[in-house]
C-alpha cells in the first residue's frame, strides 16, 4: 500500500514535471545567472558585511534597511513591520502580478547566528571566496578579479551567507533573471524577512497575528535550512518542535572529600546519570512516561516519501566517525520519532582539573525535539511528573538551607518556551504544484521530506493563516550552519536561482 | 558478641588510662604551652610561611632545611634522605633514649596541597589569625601583640597550617616541654617527614625501601588527617585505598546538530549516564561484577568500634544542606564500602552556553575507593572487563578515524597508579598502648575508627615494615583541609601537644 502510493506519487511528479514550465524559461534563467555572476556574488557579499546578529541590534536594522530598498528598486512596494523599538523589524513587501489567482508568501529570516570570530579562518563578516570547504584544503580566490564563469565548486565563506542570506539573493536574482527576459510572475508575491529567527523567533507569533491580514496567502514558502545531504534538491513538508531545559541536581552544598563523605553525601553527577539512563534508552527512545501519548503516526505516504530519500548513512557514518548509529533504523527514519537530545552535562571537575571530591550540583541541558502533536506543555508536564515519581521536589530557583534539608532530591528546571511541530499534508494542491515546480526546476523529482529534524516555528504560519506551509531549502548542507566557517557553495545558489524562478513563474494550481 | 568485645575494649582503655602516665606529665606539658603560647605559634607561622607545595621546589627544599635545622637543634641525629635530584627529601631525624625498648617512627608531610589565591580570603603564605571560621565571621586578630594565654577558639589561616605542618609543630612543642620538665622519652624517637604526600607519594615507597634499615621501627604513627567529627581525639588503624580513572567516550567527531542527527548519531553524554549508572547503584554500592571479590568483611570488634563512634550523621547533614543521605546504614559504615565516586563529568556544554548540538566526546573522571583486600590492578581488571561486556572497545589514546568507525563504542581509559589499602589489627600491644595512651592524653577513652573513609598510602609502612601503623590525627576536622582558607584551632593544637608528649613519654608495650 505505502509503496503503491509512493508509485503513485512518483507518476505524478514526472507527468508535472513538463508541464510546469517551458524549459526555455530555465535557459533564460540560466543565461542570466551566467551574464551576471560577479554582480550576484556580490549582492551575497555586501548583505554577508552587514553584521544582522542579536548582539548588533545596528547592524540587523541596516539589513533590514538595506533589504527594503532592494524590494523597492524591484518594484515592490515594500516597508518594515516594526512591533515595536528593540525587536528586530520584519521585512515586508508584496508585487501583485495581473491575472494571478495565488498568492505566495516567500519566507527567510536576514539575521545569523552569533560568531566566536577566534573559531574562524576568516572575518565572519569580511567574506572569503574558496575554491573548496577548508577541510579539503579550499584555497582562497579573488573572485573580484576572477573571470567568470566561476567555478561552481567555490565557496563564499561569512556568517549567515548561507543561513538565511543565500535564499534571500536567491529570490532577488531569480526575480530580476524574469524581469530581465518579461516574464510576469505566475503568482502574487508577498515577501516576509524575519530578524530573530537564530534568536528564537520570540516576536514572530506576534508579528504575524498583528499582520494577519497583510500577511494573507495562499501559501508559505520557506527559505530556510540546507538541501538533502545527498545533495539532491528537496521540499520539506515541515519540522519537528523544541523546547529545552536546564536541570540542576544538588549535592553538598561545598564540595566534600569523597574519602570522607563518599556513599553517604549523595553525588549529584551520579544522580544526573541515573536519572538520565531512566528517561532515554540507548537507542534515544524516551522512556518517560506519558510523553509519547500524542505522537501521531506516519501516514503510508510520508513512511514512503522517507523510504525514498536517497542513501546518506554510510557516507554520513564516515563523515561523522560514527563506528554504530544509535538506532538501526536509518537516519531518516529516527528523525521522524520524538528525541531527547543531552546537549550538555557539567558537575565536578575532569582530567588535570579533577579533584577527589563529591561535587556540589550537577548542570544537565537537555532538549526535546516535538513530533505532531505533542505540544511543549505536555512534554514539561510529563518530565516533572517523572521526576516527581522518582522522589525529586522541583524547584524553580537555587534551593536555600531550610529546602536542602526538607527535601531528600531536589532539581532545579528551567525550562525555555519551546514551540510544536508541523507535519503538514503532502497531497494538497498547492503541495503538488509547489513539488512539481520544484522537480521542473532541478530536472528530476525532487526529494520529499515529510517533517525536517530540526526546529523552526513553522508550526505559525499554519496555525495561523490555516494555508500550506512548505520548506524550500537550497543551500549545501555542509554549509557549516549555525558553526564557525559557515559557508555557500556557489551550484547550490544557481540551482537555488532557477528553483526561485520556477516557484514565482511555473507554479500554478 | 560484637557488643561483648566493645565492652571489653572499653574496660581495656578505662583501665589503661590511669596506667599510662601519671597526670603530672600533662599538667607540666600544659605549663610550658601555656608559658610559651606565642613561640609555638611562631613556629607555625613560620613554617607555614614556607611555600612548601608541589609547584615550588625551593619552597619544599626550604621547608625541608628548616625541619632538619629543627630536629639538630633539640639534640636529634637528623639529615634528608634524597632519592635523587628533582625528588622532595624526606626529613630523617632520630634520638635514642637510654634503658628504652621500643622505637617509634612518626610521620608526617611537610608539603601542602596547591593553592588557588584568588579562592582565598587571605594570603595562602602569610598566616592570618582569625577569632573563629570565616563562615562564622572570625575577625582579623594581632595575635603577636596580644596577651596570651590565646582564646583557644583562635585559627590560624594558612595553607598547609593544619595538614600537616601542625602535626609536626606539635611534635616539636611536646618534645620542648618533655624536655623542659626533664622526662626522657619512654621509646627511642624517630622522625620520617615526607615532602610529596599531596602528590600522591610518589616516591615513598622507593625512599621507605631503599632505608629499610635506617628506618626500622617497633611502631610508626602517621599525623596526618583530621579528628573525628564530634572533635573527640581519635586513633584511626588505617585507610582506604584509592585508584582514579579518566574515561572518555566519543560521539560524532565534529558536534552535530541534533535536530538533524539525533537518535542516530551516538550521543556520548548519554552514553556516559548509561554506563555510570550500570556501575553503580543510587545508594552507592557497587554494581561491577568481580570488583568486590575480595572485599574482607570487617571483624566484630571493627564492627563494633565504628558502632561505638559519637553519633555525627545529624549535625553533617545539617552543616553540608544533605535532605536524604545516598545509604541509610549511616556515614561511619557507608565508608567500611568499596566506594565508586564521580568526581566529574562533562561533556558538551550547559546553561548559557547550550547549544542544541550532540557533543563530541564526554568526560569521566572517577576514583574509586578500596578496602582491603582489593587491589588496584583488580579493581582496573574488572572495569576493564565490565565495559568490553558493554560493547566498549578500550584504547588509552584518542581514537583516529579508522578506529573509530570499525568499532561500535569506543572508551579512552587512563589510570592513576592507585594503591591498596591498609586496615590494621587494633588488638596487637602497640595497638592497645597506643589507645591507651592516647587516651590518658585526652582525658577520655578516644574514638577509634578502623579505617579512615580517605585514602592515605600507610599500607606501604605496613607491607615493608611489618609493624602496627596507627593514624594519629590532631587537628580539627573542620579545617577546609585541601581547600581554600585552610586553618587550623588553637585548641586542636594544644591537644595535639598533650597527645604527642603522651607518645613520648608514657608509651610503654
Amino acid at each position: 500500500m505505502a509503496r503503491h502510493i509512493g508509485a503513485l506519487l512518483g507518476l505524478l511528479v514526472f507527468s508535472t514535471v513538463a508541464q510546469a514550465g517551458d524549459t526555455g524559461l530555465l535557459r533564460q534563467v540560466d543565461a542570466y545567472r551566467l551574464a551576471h555572476e560577479p554582480q550576484i556574488i556580490g549582492q551575497l557579499d555586501e548583505l554577508t558585511r552587514i553584521r544582522s546578529i542579536a548582539a548588533d541590534r545596528a547592524g540587523l536594522a541596516a539589513a533590514a534597511e538595506r533589504l527594503v530598498t532592494a524590494l523597492r528598486e524591484r518594484g515592490f512596494h515594500a516597508r518594515l513591520l516594526t512591533l515595536r523599538p528593540g525587536v528586530p523589524p520584519l521585512v515586508f513587501g508584496e508585487l501583485d502580478s495581473p491575472g494571478a489567482r495565488r498568492t505566495v508568501v516567500f519566507y527567510a529570516h536576514y539575521d545569523g547566528q552569533p560568531v566566536t570570530p577566534s573559531q574562524w579562518s576568516s572575518d565572519p563578516f569580511g567574506p572569503v571566496m574558496r575554491s573548496a570547504p577548508l577541510s579539503s584544503g579550499g584555497r582562497q580566490i579573488d573572485w573580484r578579479t576572477a573571470r567568470p564563469p566561476f567555478d561552481p565548486e567555490w565557496r563564499l565563506f561569512g556568517r549567515a551567507a548561507a543561513d538565511d542570506k543565500a535564499s534571500i539573493v536567491a529570490f532577488l536574482a531569480a526575480f530580476d533573471a524574469l524581469r530581465a527576459a518579461h516574464r510576469p510572475p505566475s503568482v502574487n508575491i508577498k515577501v516576509a524577512w524575519e530578524g530573530e529567527e537564530e534568536a528564537g523567533s520570540p516576536h514572530l507569533e506576534e508579528i504575524l497575528r498583528t499582520q494577519r491580514g497583510l500577511l494573507r496567502s495562499d501559501l508559505w514558502l520557506i527559505g530556510d535550512a540546507p538541501v538533502h545531504q545527498s545533495g539532491k534538491a528537496m521540499l520539506y513538508f515541515g519540522a519537528r518542535g523544541l523546547v529545552g531545559l536546564e536541570m540542576t541536581l544538588y549535592g553538598p552544598v561545598t564540595a566534600l572529600h569523597d574519602g570522607h563523605y563518599g556513599n553517604w553525601a549523595p553525588n549529584p553527577a551520579a544522580m544526573a546519570a541515573t536519572l538520565i539512563s531512566q528517561m532515554r534508552a540507548p537507542d534515544g527512545h524516551i522512556l518517560i512516561p506519558g510523553l509519547a501519548d500524542h505522537v501521531r503516526p506516519l501516514t503510508a505516504a510520508e513512511r514512503q516519501a522517507i523510504h525514498d530519500l536517497p542513501p546518506v548513512d554510510r557516507q554520513l557514518e564516515r563523515q561523522f566517525g560514527i563506528g554504530r548509529p544509535e538506532a538501526a533504523e536509518g537516519l531518516a527514519s529516527s528523525l521522524m520519532r520524538p528525541a531527547l537530545n543531552i546537549r550538555g552535562i557539567s558537575s565536578g571537575h575532569v582530567a588535570a582539573a579533577a579533584a577527589n571530591a563529591i561535587p556540589t550540583d550537577a548542570e544537565v541541558s537537555i532538549d526535546f525535539r516535538l513530533v505532531p502533536d505533542q505540544t511543549p506543555e505536555e512534554v514539561r508536564a510529563a518530565v516533572e511528573s517523572f521526576l516527581r515519581s522518582k522522589g525529586y521536589t522541583l524547584v524553580t530557583r537555587e534551593p536555600g538551607e531550610p529546602t536542602r534539608l526538607a527535601h531528600a532530591r531536589i532539581a532545579r528546571l528551567q525550562w525555555e518556551a519551546g514551540y510544536p511541530a508541523l507535519r503538514s499534508d503532502m497531497s494538497t494542491p498547492a503541495a503538488r504544484a509547489v513539488v512539481s515546480a520544484a522537480s521542473f526546476a532541478a530536472g528530476a523529482p525532487v526529494a520529499v521530506l515529510p517533517m525536517m529534524g530540526g526546529s523552526v516555528p513553522i508550526y505559525l504560519f499554519s496555525d495561523i493563516f490555516e494555508v500550506p506551509v512548505i520548506g524550500l531549502p537550497i543551500v549545501n548542507y555542509d554549509d557549516n550552519q549555525h558553526a564557525a566557517n559557515e559557508n555557500l557553495r556557489l551550484q547550490n545558489l544557481w540551482d537555488g536561482i532557477r528553483t526561485y524562478a520556477a516557484m514565482m513563474a511555473a507554479l500554478t494550481w
